[in-house]
């Protein structure tokens, strides 16, 4: 990763600038999270910390950077002569990468110098709002294929060279299968997958030639394209023909892809034209603007589709193209002193939850079944509890209070160490968000109208939020 | 710019590979086109050559990427020492960035052997899609804001760094006037915009504390965030304090912004009270989720606003957040014979043009109101005529031919020098958007329906384009 830590607002050096003369001596806590979940869906697929890490443990200014600064004018020699010798001394907590996280959890908190903690917020959102997007995303295409694979297939139509590498990377969290990314694919040891495009069969007089001059380079590794000219009448019987030319030297072909026209039909006719001529096993892949929705259309249809290519609805998230993660003041603390911190808005669903954090995620005693998230005080003590009285998070709730009768209550939220410099195979990643959505409700994974899981705070937290945002009220009368 | 050579799809590496054993001589033309505008537009401003440009002076294999090639064991020797001594040959033809234009015209195109210039096709369209796409959609946000200031302030929206670094670069080609986003501003000599952020405010015991504090280090760029608390009881108040002080010593202050609430109602009393403590001058910026159909809605109620700031919806274009541009082979070329290639498809408004091609911008004689293109074979001759008769490029228009009369044709597509490392800087794009914006009917620039701006083909190439569709609907059957 490029150093980034010119990639931020303006507005984040200027307040640094102001924390470093008017603040020096204080340190905050700051929390990021997310108030509502791309697509309806209940929960997102944290993703992007080990982006995060990397770019900080590379967080420095250079003299051209230094010397741009002081043509803006703006900030005084101490403050940049702070940025010139920066030295990262903030502690980051992160829920691990690939854990289902809910609306108002903080997935990530940063505490340390005010000044420091300030600078660091555009650029951790973007990277964290960008490949939780995208992670969440590829669940819900993981979960529509039924176990069927996911091929990514978008580098074409991301938003930017970085848009499709670690989008990329975020579909693998998520759930994708493998991608067509060679970039991706060698920087992250993801599965690299792709057959032709239509320019490789026009290239040539005729489709059944270019048939035969991709199986003679890729003999063991013949997926063929078969809608160029016409898929029933022209690329199948085609593919048949250099399929048996496969066989009869020793070889078995992988299958076709369709890219175009009605695809239940299409692949129906195809399954029985290709098991008719005795090749059962070919594989029909599928990769014409494909979502959630169609794909799940055309399984209950009962198409029979063997793998799903997803291009730009995936790496865009183009139903939902934005996870607005925020990155919200929790506490100051000078001279020992910690103050807990709220921000209030003319909407109530933007209240912010004070102070110092932890998210407990709530298991039935002894098994793998979360029915809850509790959000408490990191000063708290939750254990596991046979009766707990506890509070709806969501500020818009009207039933807020409940009572929790046995539970195990399991911290999420935990200390990264920027001085470790390997990082978690993205398969093994992928393999963890396998694992923890399976502790989850499967009425909470749906694609449409998934049921509410409850996000609780304890009392403790509660209150401090009531009280300060009655203080509040009252500053602004 | 880094090496983006890897940043491609598998198959145009295993497509390269075959071209590079079955078609060693044979050369291609591909066009980089599109088939519909974001949103509904009637047209797209494109952008991004300045990023191919480097990418292809800079479009090399390192050992480390040929060692992973080697992993992959699908392509042989021969071609991987071809691609450790890549040698670019191809020649490019594109638009200048900046210009309007219209579906099924090709912004872009490349000629060269065939092996490079399939090779080139993820890259390429990575670059142009993304870039294209935000400078389309901040073309359609400063058409909505009538002349008001528009504000980039997407960074931590965008879809990882490069999302909003070009992404930004794009904006301002489209027609936004700043940022925040101070590496884009440097890279890229924008101008950098920003105030504060609410935790500017809530680090502070009250927001005229923090008001305070901020003049003291901006007295000449004091724009107060007024929405912490409450905007009207509160945050303007406070303002309006701290500009009395800053006036009395000596500075003007520059205005306030808004981030949240009804801004058609907030803006109006804000101006009312701005006015009435004598600062009639102290500027609006709204910044809340505002997009092209808003601004248009608070401009018509009347709201005062007179700066804009946009985030997700701009660096995202998230109403639309895909350019579907395509790259397809229009034509090859060996031993001197050229042919020319279409591809069919069952949707009928997928048939592409074939052959080399220059497209045309037509004006009314002597004057820079344009009212139709035409595109053309390039070795067709296409001169300043009295009449023309010409087709619709359409596939799905009914009323297919028409004639022309008394026109100027001015080409639009221009030879681009690979060897050139200047660029243009981006303001003078955007000055070039303006000017080329300028030239198209307002009715065809309307955000909602707009009306049809024609683009036609020569009879020549219609019937080409026609006697090869007839081919392979034989070829076919």
């Amino acid at each position: 990763m490029r150093n980034l830590s010119l990639l931020t607002d303006l507005y984040e050096l200027s307040m640094a600038n102001g924390f470093h003369h008017d603040l020096p001596q204080t340190n905050a806590t700051f929390d990021l999270f997310y108030r509502r979940v791309p697509d309806n869906g209940s929960f997102v697929i944290a993703a992007g910390l080990q982006q995060v890490v990397e770019a900080l443990q590379d967080f420095h200014f250079t003299n051209s950077d230094l010397d741009y600064f002081r043509q803006l004018n703006l900030w005084d020699e101490s403050f940049l002569a702070m940025l010139a010798n920066f030295k990262l001394t903030c502690q980051i907590k992160a829920l691990p990468e690939g854990t289902p996280v809910f609306p108002r959890e903080p997935l990530l908190t940063i505490t340390g110098p005010l000044e420091q903690a300030q600078l660091l917020e555009t650029l951790v959102l973007n990277i964290v709002n960008h490949q939780s997007l995208i992670a969440t995303k590829a669940r819900r295409l993981s979960y529509a294929a039924a176990g069927r694979p996911i091929m990514e297939f978008g580098a074409r139509r991301a938003q930017g060279p970085d848009s499709a590498l670690y989008g990329t990377r975020a579909a693998i969290i998520g759930g994708a299968n493998s991608t067509s990314n060679v970039l991706a694919a060698k920087l992250f040891d993801i599965p690299v997958a792709g057959t032709m495009a239509h320019s490789w069969i026009e290239a040539f007089p005729d489709e059944l030639t270019a048939f035969r001059k991709w199986a003679e380079q890729y003999p063991d590794n013949s997926a063929l394209l078969v809608d160029t000219y016409d898929v029933l009448n022209s690329g199948i019987p085609n593919a048949v023909t250099v399929f048996k030319e496969l066989r009869a030297a020793g070889h078995e072909p992988v299958g076709i892809r369709i890219d175009s026209g009605d695809v239940t039909t299409l692949s129906q006719a195809a399954r029985t034209q290709l098991d008719a001529a005795g090749f059962p096993n070919a594989k029909i892949t599928i990769s014409n603007a494909l979502d959630e929705h169609i794909i799940t259309s055309l399984l209950h249809e009962g198409a029979p589709i063997d793998n799903f290519g997803i291009g730009e609805k995936l790496i865009t998230s183009a139903s939902a193209p934005v996870l607005s993660g925020v990155y919200k003041l929790a506490a100051t603390e000078s001279n020992g002193q910690s103050t807990p911190k709220i921000k209030v808005s003319a909407s109530r669903e933007k209240l912010t939850i004070p102070g110092d954090k932890q998210v407990y995620r709530l298991y039935e005693p002894g098994t793998q079944r979360a029915f809850a998230d509790l959000i408490a005080l990191a000063t708290e003590t939750i254990v596991d509890a046979t009766s707990l009285t506890v509070v709806n998070s969501d500020p818009l709730s009207v039933d807020r209070q409940q009572r929790l009768t046995h539970f195990e209550a399991r911290p999420l939220l935990a200390p990264v160490d920027l001085s470790n410099t390997t990082s978690i195979p993205v398969t093994t990643i992928q393999a963890t968000t396998q694992a923890k959505l399976a502790e989850l409700p499967r009425t909470t994974q749906r694609l449409v109208n998934p049921d509410l899981y409850p996000v609780y705070m304890t009392t403790t937290l509660s209150q401090l939020q009531t009280s300060l945002l009655n203080k509040m009220t009252i500053l602004a009368d």
